[in-house]
Parts: C-alpha cells; structure tokens; sequence
C-alpha cells in the first residue's frame, strides 16, 4: 500500500536539469498514476530535459527557477497553480558540493566567509523557501510527501571523518529547516509528510571528483538511487515526518 | 582537578561587550589563576567593558572585532599573538536572535533569504572564521578549551515546537562547524577540546522580548550562567571534545 492514496499523482521536481532530480522525472513519467510532472531547471534546460518534453508534452511541465532568487521561487509555483490546484509530491534536488572556484575545504584554512554562504543559499535555504511557497499546493485532503535530499555528511552525531565544512553545515541546516516545516506543516498541512533522505553516493556531476575512493558497489548508479529513495517516500508512515532518511529505509542521526 | 593544568590561563572572549560574553570577562577576571583577558567587542566598547578596562589595565585587552569581516578578525588574532603565545579558553559567545527588523520567525510566511543568511554569517560562520585564526594560539603542550555557546533550540532532534527557522539552522550550523573543528583540531592540537554549550535562558537583551514565557527560576542571571558553564568547561574530559553541553553538564541531542 503506498503512502499516495489518489489516483493521480502530480509531482514537482526541483533541480531536474541533471543528476537525481532528471532521474525523478524520467523514472516518474514511466509510472501509470502520475498524472502531471513539474520540472525546474536554472537557467538552460539540459538536452536530457528537452528531450522527455518533446516524449511528454501532455504531462511534463518546464519551469525556469534559479533557488537563490525568491521571486523566481514565487512565480514557477504561481505558473503551477493556472495549471493544477494539487501536488502530492514535492522532491528538492538542488545542491552542490563544489561550483566554480568553490571547492568542498579539507582543513580550515581553505574556509571563505562567501563560500559557506553561497552553501547555505543554495543548499539551505533554496528547501525552506520551496516550502514556504508550495504549500498552498499542499493543503488538500489527500496525502502528500515533501521530501528535500540531504546527505549522510550531513548528519552532525555520525560525522567522524572532519572536512567539507560547509557542505556538512548546510545540510544540517537543511535538516533542522526541514525538521522545523514539517512541524508547521503539521499543523497547517496534516497530511502532508516532510522529510529529508540520503541518495548514498551516486554518480553524478557533483560525486564525480570523488568516487576514485568509493567501492564500486557503493556507487550507485542515478536510476538505482531514484527506484530506491521512491521506494522509501511510498512506504512513509504518518508517523515519519520530520525524520531523516537513507536510501535503505534506515534512520539516520541528526 | 581541572581541566586546565597551567599555572596562568590566557583567555579569549569573542562577544565580550554584553550580554553572557561579558559576564565571563567579568567572572574571570576575578580568578587567581587567569593570566591575560582578552574581550572583543563590535564598534564601541560598552561602559562595563571600559569600566572593567580601568579597573583591570595589565590583565584585561580589549579587541575590535565585527565578526562578519575576516580581516578584523586577523587583525585581532594577531594584535593578541604580539603580546601572549598560548590561549587556554577561547570562548565564542557571539550570536542573535533579533536584530534591527530581523525577528524570529514565527512561521514560513515570515521566512526572508537576506535574514537567513544573516543568521548564518554572524551565528555560524563567525565561530568557524575564529577556529581558522587561533589555531596558532592553541597548539602548545597546555590543555586549552575552545567553546561555542550554542542554544537548545539549535538541537535538531529536540525540536518539537517549530518557528525560529534561522536561529534554530544557524545554531545546527555551529553545531555541524564545531563539531567537524573537533575532528580536525584533535589532529593538529590534540591538546585543545572543543565543545558547544546551551547556556539555558539567560536575561539578556537577547532573550528579553522572549522572557514574559520563561518560569523565573529558568531564567539565570548572567553570573549563575556563567558560572555553571565554567563549571562544565573546568570538568571537561578529553572523550568530551566534539560534543554538546547543556549548563548543568548534560549531554545533548544533535
Ligand atoms: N551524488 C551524490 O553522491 C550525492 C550524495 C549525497 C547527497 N546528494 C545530494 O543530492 C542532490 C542532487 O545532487 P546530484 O548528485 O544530482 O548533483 P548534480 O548532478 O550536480 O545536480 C545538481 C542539481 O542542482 C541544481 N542547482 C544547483 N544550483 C542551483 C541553483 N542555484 N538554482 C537552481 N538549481 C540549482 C542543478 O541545476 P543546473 O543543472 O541548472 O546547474 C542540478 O539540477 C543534492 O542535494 C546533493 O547534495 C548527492
Ligand atoms: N540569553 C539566552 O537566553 C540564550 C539562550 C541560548 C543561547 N544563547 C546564546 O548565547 C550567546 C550570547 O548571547 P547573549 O544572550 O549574551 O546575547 P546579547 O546580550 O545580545 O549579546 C550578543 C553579543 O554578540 C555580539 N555580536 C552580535 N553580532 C555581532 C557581530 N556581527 N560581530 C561581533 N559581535 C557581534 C554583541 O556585540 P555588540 O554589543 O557589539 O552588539 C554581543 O556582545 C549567543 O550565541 C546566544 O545565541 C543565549
């Protein structure tokens, strides 16, 4: 029995341009109950993306958002709204771990003021205003799941390993911003379900630099970790909200 | 036994010209066994802190820092290097919950990007620019303390109630931040112990709009907060580095 109990499941997919967010929608399109699919891309849709709109031009919507401008944030749900007044699941998928001259730090000394903030704007606070802004698309009688991809990294009690300061402190402050909606929408949004999940690394853009140290059945591939993070947002019990997830289903520490 | 062995403590207070900040300078200097005090504050010293300055000329040092410019914060470290080569207690108390027209928020609607970051750049990133610069000043024989006043609220697994996102992200930020200099500082000072402390309400400007709520005997005077979390800092343990303390020496949930 899964946590989607319409017919029609209509879906938002922000960060779908490349990585595990264009694994969403593509894996998403392929499934029978979902009805229409919204995917956001930053500035040019990827080839990838233009490509499943020509295949499902009834069903894929495109939607241009960069995440660290607010009013971009407002008008891509407005242009949702004209089209459906329900979504069941929202998926943030942006991030980043390196960008330009920014690179994950290995020791303090490599900290830049501006680069942990460009972090935080990106990886943080990207998630809280989606959630700011989605949920009137949220307030339906149906059950529905928010879920925002964070990383194992991310969590402070399981970090023994040091580095990547502010990437590791984004997505804790990812953590607690999701943690904190899901208690506003609670009460907003009963049956809305928010939580965060780790993918387990996958080979994307943002893993590439670094999966020489990775065991190769550790790897996984983009369409694996979409089947499996699906797997455990349809098995999501009530009672989850606000918990952080692996792909496995297991809890992770915050 | 405490935990500093050192016949003389040199200390650091960043935040120093208010608030709990000031009361541990002016705890502290009242110790036989402190050496040098050195107390930071942002643009114009308070009268406590100049009244403090003449009372105590030889011992106390008074340091121009806003924490949200690296420089300053280089410039500081290096006026203190010229006159002391070891700190014992390096204290970061600097932090808001309300600031000019940034309040806590009480819900997502009241959720602003600009405020957000601003909670990260003064509440988090500060304490990470602090660990980069005095390093130098912490990697001698002595045992020394390096601590961060966090908040409960900052505890993601112990949030139950919502609102607050900034204050609560930043201080799972710092958490994520200190925690990963405890990994990083046991390689290259494995003499320095890192922590964050939840101080417990305590009446200052800070937290005045917030008291109407707080039982009075929750609500600690800057001298008994003070000297609770010295106790804590004097009983600490090497296994205690990387962790998260309440006042009364209890350990917290990330
Ligand atoms: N891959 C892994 O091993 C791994 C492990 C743990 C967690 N994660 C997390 O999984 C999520 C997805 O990462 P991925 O591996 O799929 O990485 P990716 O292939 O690099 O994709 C990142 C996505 O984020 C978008 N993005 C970045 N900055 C943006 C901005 N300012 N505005 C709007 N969109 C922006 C990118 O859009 P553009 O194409 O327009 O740049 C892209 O769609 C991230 O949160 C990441 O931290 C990944
Ligand atoms: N009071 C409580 O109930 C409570 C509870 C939990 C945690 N805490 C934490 O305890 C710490 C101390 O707070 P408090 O209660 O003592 O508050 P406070 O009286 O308002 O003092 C705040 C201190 O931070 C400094 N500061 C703020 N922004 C700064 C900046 N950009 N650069 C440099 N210094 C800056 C202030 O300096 P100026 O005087 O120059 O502005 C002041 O010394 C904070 O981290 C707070 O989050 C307090």
């Amino acid at each position: 029995m899964s946590v989607f109990e319409s017919e029609s499941v209509n879906v938002l997919v922000v960060g779908a341009n490349r990585g595990i967010g264009l694994g969403f929608v593509q894996n998403l399109l392929q499934g029978d109950r979902i009805g229409r699919v919204y995917a956001t891309y930053r500035n040019l849709a990827s080839a990838e993306l233009t490509t499943l709109q020509e295949q499902y031009p009834q069903r894929l919507g495109l939607i241009s958002i960069d995440i660290t401008n607010e009013s971009q944030i407002a008008q891509g749900i407005a242009q949702i709204q004209h089209q459906v007044d329900k979504l069941h699941l929202v998926l943030y998928c942006v991030g980043f771990l390196h960008e330009g001259s920014i690179q994950p730090e290995k020791s303090l000394q490599q900290i830049h003021a501006e680069h942990l903030l460009r972090y935080f704007q990106v990886n943080s606070i990207g998630a809280v205003l989606i959630a700011k802004h989605v949920l009137p698309l949220l307030k339906h009688g149906d059950r529905n799941v928010f879920a925002c991809i964070s990383a194992k990294v991310g969590s402070i009690g399981d970090n023994h390993l040091g580095g990547w300061y502010g990437y590791r402190a984004s997505k804790a402050a990812l953590n607690m911003f999701v943690r904190t909606t899901a208690i506003e929408y609670s009460r907003k949004s009963p049956r809305t379900l928010v939580v965060v999940l780790h993918p387990g690394t996958t080979d994307t853009r943002l893993s590439q630099p670094f999966q020489r140290s990775v065991r190769p059945d550790k790897l996984f591939s983009v369409e694996r970790s979409v089947t499996q993070l699906l797997k455990v947002i349809e098995a999501l019990q009530p009672d989850d909200s606000g918990q952080f997830f692996s792909w496995d289903g297991s809890r992770l520490p915050w």
